[in-house]
């Protein structure tokens, strides 16, 4: 942490950081120079020393010079995390693909929905058992039902299953059925029901908010990761920005930035970002392009009767045919994608 | 709703948009034009018919005519939302103001504020015992000890107590010590706590998220108000972006915005906004000219000790002398403040 | 400036840096902690510096300690700037009114215009004989006759004349009708435009861009201030966000904090922020009460039938309705805006 | 064009709007429902007609039901525009490297990064003569010297020339060196320049604005296409956003969206975006695997002595390794980059 104090900066406002810096028990030094004075802290530092620094009179600036991300930068893990869930692996060099419907509306949707993306190559199914909606009244999801439907496809197809959870209190039961919790980006700085899947021992996926940092989005990860549970998947989903031709702004930088900062998997989100079914295929290749470890991407059996985001899901045949160029990109960036050989 | 049909839509494709209207126990009013088709639908409407019918091939555009916005709009409701707090008023003629360390730190400094922000005029003391923090490794806040410092801080000076409530689990604790909830920015959009919070039947302030639409705002305190609790008020708290010289930028017209499509009463909190001293005062007398029904204001006895957000934290002295002058803002617009006489 | 290197930078990496800084005659002053090595450099420095060190390998950030701006700053000029325009002046302890329509149509809208503001308190007559449009196919302005009417509704009335100029080859044009030049968002960082205007001797008023740090504003005015013209008056008009329910969105804390770092005045232009009549009032009283040195008001005869912007203009009573509402929280904050005494 | 009236709009109001429609010659069809009115507007609409509609009181929303674009939109021009430069064409399927430092500084630099660039696969030399800088004490180009180096440049390499233009009164000057008159993002709507280039007949790249909506961006193009001049390239370079990790945030999926909506190509500017070396790579595939006609990619001998954007810049091992990486993606998405055998 280096402190710059303002140019004019009075003895007394220095002594008083110095003292302050002593008071935290940490070491201070001092560089005087011919305008100002900057001083080097030293320690053991207090998550939020930067705050309590700058709040003196007479200091400029306080600049952090060591990351605050620790146990999901590569410092403290110097290996690529992978994740192992049923018979593969995350975050290896095959690009995992999770498709299916936005919500589980009935067992034979997503069962439909299940056989057409295995068919076509996806390793693990979505669908919304518990929905978040920006309005009170629109449709919430099946509960506990969608949960029951989710784990008889896995019983039938053999995918995982990737799940929201909404709230601390459901972590338990959602742990029952799904092989992924999924952490919505509504939900991204709900610490509560972060540390309660960092309790659970089953890999989670943290969508990035809305307007997250992605420093913040790191941290977040934090959360999962201190509570013992490594195994973490962050998923970029499009971000806020002005620009309405788009559902959201998929921010296609944060793959190789996370990448850079942290030892995660990281995945991404075409259909929300996208918010339009026809951007969906250009956003997935772009992604694994960039390096992406993975895709999510809405699937719907008859995406005009989906009770959720149909306008961004595509149908059985879109996505079979989207297949084999998401895999041909893969392999031009020496990642694999094996799209099984039709019946 | 209006359906605009591209040109050269086909008549099958009306026919199946006319088809999914009826389905749905709706009427469909065809208007055809030279161009192109535009189908007026009426009748009682799903709360996502416009996801519904975007989705059909040949639409170009839907047009919601009618608001989301049921309870929270003047048309349920045509009076202006007024909340009795212990013995004062919100939303009525006269500012009220809240104002208050962001922590709970220790009784000490919780009774001190508390008798300083009283002295001055404020009606209400916040002060967090529960802290929503970016990284895991920062104070998060004293818990319950936190709440009962507040409470009886509440008993020596009279004034009401808002604090922040961050899990549905804790409302029910949180219930038993505060006089107005708190959700935070970060918990704009859980909704499970909103809907807990809407049960308790005390009032609750529900601060704006960081990137929220001003419409998703009103539709979230929608689910506080739909679950029977009639008694929000909203807090504009400063929204991301690309700026950086303060920490959000304050949304100024989320005032008049908010007091023309909804009865409920909209603070301001130019502390979060700004996140630097200088500018809370210029904020304050931005935010009641402007028409803020009150504001909420962060004050510390040494703002430079604080364990969270001190750098935008007023000390008693700044304090008092800014209440005068958001006292005589408010008479130039039409309010009331009134400054307690100095003993 | 100072430049943190990487935890782990070699020797050599150092070297280089430190050899790169004595190539440009600076001196370089290492602090080798036990994690790493911060270099402070001193000396004049070449305006692009940080990026020259940044590029470095090894190098983990550059902090600049001083600003770039210079003229704009209060280092370099410790008063507040006062302009002088005709007989009155502007960033002292007055309020300035500017009103007028957005674009001159005739004589009869401009004359009816000025008559009616100067007779509620505005001091200067907007109005735009070239109008910058997003296409090419809409309403440009009347020209060069345009500005004549301008002139003589100076002549008739009193009021200086503000008005907008778009390229370089234009400035002689304008300069012999305007008393202000008004260059627009859109031109904000056409540097060629800032420097012409900087070397006509005519006050200027300079619009903040759409996505403009205030930082990069006041370099803007830089070039303008670096060519001679010491008259620059900021005009903030609202910063593009995300927000939909107003046209841009204000950024209020942009009086302060531009106040806190230059001494040009600083000017609100409502109309342009809200986009929406309604919400014109309130963003005039909230700015005038954070400080702002003056306001920018679209007055329009008949805002039913304006050219442009019709839609964010008052008429004629809304205005002189508002007029005494701003004097009041003038008064309150310790400014005055004298309203002429009704006939 | 649609207007829908408010609820409880009046019959004056109503018939005012009708009114007003009619004096613009346009026909206007009512239907009148049990809540509202909604007018359908037809005929030859002038530009504003919105803006013009809107302002009346009763009217609750405008909806414009044809797009604004006319000459970039494929209604106009159902072929995708193919660009002749020297011997190679821009906008058919082979992809088109843009490389080159962002300043030409000497002749030894340009001469070296045109024969590097060529040698991978580069078709155009980028090169700065004229820089646009944030503050007016930058580096601000060679000016025609500059010009001069990079026609010689051309002459002995055969690559095109692609060089920015700032103001109008260089075009002409500029028209004798370029092959493409480049446009930057802070000129993007300095309609005089637009036009200006809209009347040399040399293609001319349009870079996006820094917050510019892809419409806004489309209508820049329309400036150009509409004085004559029918070859121009759109390159999508970042806009600004709250993030911070990356210098802009590349918006990918302007990509589809502009191959959408327009028949003009689009190219991808991966340096601007990224702002650091480390992502230039990933971006640049993501972009081609989006389906980007061309990449202009910034590479210098020595990056670390750049006068300009040296921290975003490749240098020639870097770039000549990443050729053949965006060749395979080119590949993969059945584009072509032809890669010169090493000699």
């Amino acid at each position: 942490m280096i402190i710059v104090m303002e140019t004019g900066a009075s003895r007394d406002q220095i002594d008083t950081v110095v003292g302050r810096i002593h008071e935290m028990k940490l070491g201070a030094h001092l560089s005087t120079g011919e305008e100002r004075t900057i001083i080097g802290v030293v320690g053991i530092f207090p998550p939020n020393l930067e705050e309590m620094l700058e709040v003196h009179r007479g200091v400029e600036r306080v600049v952090r010079v060591s990351s605050k991300i620790k146990l999901a930068g590569w410092d403290m893990h110097p290996e690529k995390t992978r994740i192992k869930v049923l018979d593969f692996e995350i975050g290896g060099n095959e690009v995992t693909i999770i498709a299916g419907p936005c919500s589980v509306e009935s067992e034979e949707q997503t069962m439909s929905s299940a056989h057409a993306v295995r068919g076509a190559g996806a390793k693990l199914l979505r669908g919304g058992a518990f929905k978040p909606r920006t309005s009170p009244y629109e449709f919430r999801g099946m509960g506990k039902q969608g949960l029951e439907i989710l784990a008889r496809a896995r019983d039938e197809t053999g995918l995982g299953i990737i799940t929201e959870v909404m709230t601390p209190a459901d972590v338990e039961q959602v742990y029952q059925y799904t092989d992924v919790f999924q952490i919505g980006a509504r939900n991204s700085q709900n610490y509560y029901l972060l540390e309660e899947v960092g309790k659970a021992k089953k890999p989670a996926m943290l969508k990035r908010g809305l307007s997250m940092l992605i420093e913040e989005w790191l941290l977040a990860a934090e959360y999962i990761l201190s509570q013992g549970n490594p195994d973490v998947i962050l998923c970029e989903r499009g971000i806020r920005t002005y620009e309405k031709e788009t559902r959201n702004t998929l921010d296609i930088a944060a793959v190789p930035v996370v990448q850079k900062l942290s030892h995660l998997p990281v995945f991404v989100d075409p259909s929300h970002a996208a918010g339009k079914r026809p951007y969906v295929a250009a956003l997935s290749l772009a992604a694994v392009a960039a390096g992406a470890d993975g895709l999510m991407i809405e699937v719907h059996p008859s995406p005009d009767h989906a009770l959720s985001d149909g306008m961004q899901s595509l149908d059985f045949d879109e996505f079979a045919a989207l297949m084999p160029r998401i895999s041909a990109v893969a392999s031009a960036v020496g990642r694999s994608l094996p799209i099984p050989a039709l019946a």
